[in-house]
């Protein structure tokens, strides 16, 4: 079972990330990395690894500034990921990824998103048809209203960790993948961290998986 | 009358940009130029420049992201563009640009962005209280409302030239500076382009003060 995803915001050696492999499903790697070693370093840190490579870049522009950010990235990445609320026509229904994924975010972690946007961020999501959708581990009921207007997405959900949510509360609320970061590679021994995390979220969604089999 | 912003989305010869530098109130660079020449590349090219530079990333995150970045491109950043859409607390309201100005998104010029976010975004702005804003010289009506709502700061438009807005359009309608980009810089001769641009959008400053003050 890989379902944790590695937020990698800050530098990291590749003998560590190749160590880890084994347990992740994929990486996700944002701004602060791309400006702290550059597009040469990102390219050689994620080459020949065996794990989907997600661009958290927050897309949020005109769909030419878009464009001309995921022609420089396409070589290095699987899939990217942008705000649904900046819409369709002139921007994400513009988007050339060239086969690479669309994840939308629906929703923040972070106590100042606004909730009340979610209709309307939903029906540019309906639109635009993306491969997956990030909701944040730190509103459960937001994660299930994506999983029931969405049932056939990848939902992916930051937030575990550093930002509150304990390691598979998302999943228990329907999301597929949880994104944690700096839980991990802030750590003295990453890799003992993960198999750490990885237990302790195995044993919630056993808890989760007998709370919804039991009789009401 | 330095009311032209340029923005740079491509590669461009320091040389060239120094012959335009009188003409410029600012430059505006994106994501697009980092990626192409690194964040070294950008910072030769702006070095010595005697003109205001502002950093249109269109910030969209956590704080913790948005502070990281921050952190990198300070050396060479006078002012951050954000959007306001992310709202306060855990967000902007914990953006620490030491001392660099913010500029917050309150519409922008693309068709399929939601005009019906603005009095949400405005309450965020109010609160955040920065240094501009940015709103579409596509959308007069918009510029009005935020010249009208916000009396003392200062705005700046995109979306003239190569996305339909004429010179001086926006700042008819109560914006502080205009923005353009590839109308200028895809030019075979860049400076007399901006000389001439600059001409058109002084006759129609003419023109909109003359309509102003003709009596009704």
């Amino acid at each position: 079972m890989r379902r944790i995803i590695l937020s990698i915001d800050e530098p990291i050696s590749k003998e560590k990330l190749v160590e880890m492999e084994d347990g992740l499903a994929a990486v996700k790697v944002g701004w602060p990395l791309i400006l702290s070693i550059g597009v040469d370093g990102v390219n050689k840190l994620l080459t020949g690894l065996g794990l989907k490579k997600i661009f958290d870049l927050k897309l949020a522009d005109i769909d030419n500034t878009m464009n001309l950010i995921v022609e420089k990235l396409k070589p290095m990445a699987d899939a990217f990921i942008a705000h649904s609320f900046i819409g369709v026509r002139g921007s994400l229904g513009s988007l050339n990824l060239q086969g690479r994924e669309l994840y939308l975010v629906l929703s923040m972690s972070h106590p100042g998103w606004n909730e009340s946007f979610y209709p309307y961020l939903r029906e540019v999501a309906m639109e635009v048809n993306p491969e997956g959708l990030v909701a944040p581990a730190t509103r459960p009921s937001v994660i299930r209203k994506v999983r029931e207007d969405f049932p056939t997405k990848v939902v992916i959900s930051p937030g575990v960790g550093a930002q509150g949510a304990e390691p598979g509360d998302a999943i228990c609320s329907g999301a597929d993948y949880e994104i944690m970061g700096r839980a991990i590679y802030l750590s003295e021994r990453p890799v003992e961290k993960l198999r750490e995390i990885t237990k302790k979220m195995e044993d919630r969604l056993y808890e989760c998986k007998r709370a919804k089999d039991r009789p009401r």
